[in-house]
């Protein structure tokens, strides 16, 4: 790396991250802190703190977005802005979020060390719920940040025990005076570990994200009728679980031919009622995930899982509705972000790749109210939302310092 | 029907339904009465105050099964019992178990204002939790009372939200003192609704059961590998869900081939893992279960469900095993009873057929302390465990006149 080039303190991050991954331990070397639970209070108490003693103003909004803020010069400006999010996944691992929070704040302690005042303010943000894994949809800080949903939304949606958001995030004392987007941004950077294997199989380690995947999420009813699986013939019955069953194989089919292309597509969840011995199931419910490097392949996929749908259904002899739906991931990426990262990663001698996001991330809906851009950093194997995931921190220097002279270069144009 | 053959009071007997009809209601036409909860507690205290003003003992065992005895003029001998369940699926109806009850009572009724002892003791037997639409499993207090199942492994059962069975029948009064299989009874008869076609299609209002459908039940778990749904490429993935609905498919495809000689396959049971949002499954578990009027070839279905998990597991490289399984049916019901239910109708002149049960029941569990037998009376379109479920008091009526004199004729030998 270039002599000039400003550096982070490794060991520092490591150790943070370490002390981090003791907050919700799971299974060894994983984690389940989910969003405003005990664990998400201790981790945003811990991290309040830390960035205290870093000197940062602290801030919570209505939806329990932090933000720690590191003055500048001319204080009036925007800030130029990093952050990501510390909640994780129901069997996560240490690093999905916890990097990109616990890097900007290494941003903002090496610059302590280094006594660098920047003109425009450093902000650094924790963002509410990324994950979805306890409230959906997921990345409902961000969200509800940029004006995609609604406070009233947010704060009225329960969790399975039926536990209403608000109500959980004032327990943990996180239900902030802050209104919804008040912090202005000169640009939003966000680092994050790639969860794909792309940067660990080139062995490149510096991924600068040029754009997302198109997403399409869809939440599908499956309307069939009760009876008892005893007498009752199998010509007569509208099994809502045999409906689902058939439009499950058919998604992982359509992922399957758009495979060679890198489409993928998923049924993440299930629920079925009456769901008990005795019953053909009267209704399910299912979420359909799918994602395409090409946005309009993305739009055919979404045709197929319909005419999928149609199929599935008089197989079963059922009637199936979409119920929601959602799309993210189409290019929300800013080519001054882009070219500042390339520039900086040029002048500091690092090399990195271009690469594109296949998961959804907070910096998504940040782009809609700032320049934006990513950073990836290498993931052992590819493999995260799992507590195998793993990092090394060789590899992920280059990332953060890349991060740091990033932010600095434009905070002080 | 001949002058000399007794008759219940039908327009009591309708009323007493439409009573307990009132008692956990569901969408206007159904019920949830589920084991052990306030409304399953109303209706046995409603039923006991009913048996008592009918001059019964009433006694209640470790698993709350309730035994009401009419006494005998030699009481010393084993009964003649009937029974059946007053607990309901989580959106059944009416008629289900509860008719068996409300006929056993209604007997009793019509023995004491005819003024008419029997040489035998009567008993009538509500039994705990028959539906296992809240613990599992099914006909818990039948299979507790013939020592099928422990008395500890029923108290210690637990719900969804983790209550205990021995709790809960606490909670609602009916842990009895009466050790179980205490009662001997000389038969068993139970009076049930169809919860099939067959009676309602041919117009013949009255069956007589002379054998049940094999049974098998199979509880499957899958084991994949949780990872994101976004980068993860589909040939890196091990499903569980993907598994489990192919399956599922299967399990129905092989209902469908031996549909012709009345078989069936139903999955009415899934669990999935994480079952968030942005996640691949890491495991499912299954219920199968499947039934088929050839002992032989329902043995068959299970040779060919195992092949189908094998393939299953292969299309979606995942691990399938079955950690758990029973079988019921086979086969439990008693000549000397049908030889009685039968004589009885030639002597009434009223019009049955003989007909196999595709349901599993109580009566199953009681034919291997004592001789055992079952009437079906129709219910209409064969619909149950539906709310939808409805009976005709016309079309009952001879079934449970049969269930009257059979039982007296019992009674008096």
């Amino acid at each position: 790396m270039n002599k000039n080039s400003l550096e982070v303190n490794g060991g520092r991050l490591w150790d943070t991250l370490e002390a981090s991954g003791e907050i919700g331990k799971l299974r060894g070397t994983g984690l389940r802190r989910l969003p405003l639970s005990d664990a998400d209070k201790q981790m945003r108490d811990i991290f309040c703190d830390w960035a205290r003693k870093a000197g940062c103003e602290v801030a919570v909004d209505q939806v329990g977005n932090i933000f720690a803020r590191r003055p500048g010069s001319d204080d009036s400006l925007p800030a130029i802005a990093t952050g990501s999010h510390l909640d994780t996944q129901m069997c996560g691992g240490k690093y999905d979020g916890v990097l990109g929070v616990m890097s900007g704040l290494e941003v903002i302690r090496t610059l302590n060390d280094l006594g660098l005042e920047t003109k425009r303010p450093i902000e650094l943000v924790v963002w509410s719920n990324e994950e979805g894994a306890r409230y959906t949809p997921p990345m409902q800080g961000s969200l509800a940040f940029v004006g995609d949903l609604s406070l009233e939304t947010v704060l009225s949606s329960e969790d399975a025990d039926g536990l209403r958001f608000g109500d959980e995030l004032r327990r943990i004392g996180y239900d902030g005076a802050r209104p919804l987007g008040e912090s202005k941004f000169e640009a939003y950077l966000e680092l994050h570990i790639e969860q794909g294997p792309t940067l660990d199989r080139t062995g490149i380690d510096t991924g600068i994200v040029v754009s997302g995947f198109k997403s399409h999420g869809l939440r599908i009813q499956v309307t069939g009728n009760t009876a008892h699986v005893g007498p009752t013939p199998m010509d007569e019955r509208q099994n809502a679980l045999v409906g689902a069953a058939h439009l499950i194989t058919a998604v992982d089919a359509i992922g399957w031919q758009h495979h060679p292309e890198g489409g993928k597509s998923t049924t993440p969840f299930i629920s079925c009622f009456p769901n008990l011995p005795g019953i053909i199931p009267e209704t399910a419910q299912l979420t359909v995930d799918f994602r395409h490097p090409e946005p309009e392949m993305a739009d055919q996929m979404l045709a197929e899982v319909k005419a999928a749908m149609d199929a599935a259904a008089a197989k079963a002899n059922v009637e199936m509705a979409i119920i929601d739906s959602w799309t993210f991931g189409d290019n929300p990426f800013s080519d001054i972000c882009l070219k500042a990262l390339e520039d900086t990663a040029d002048t500091m001698g690092i090399s990195y790749m271009e690469i594109r996001s296949q998961a959804g991330h907070d910096a998504y809906a940040i782009g809609k109210v700032a320049p934006m851009g990513m950073i990836f950093t290498p993931c052992t194997g590819g493999v995260s939302h799992n507590v195998e995931e793993s990092i090394e921190l060789d590899k992920t220097l280059n990332g953060v310092n890349l991060l740091l002279n990033t932010m600095v270069n434009m905070a002080n144009r």
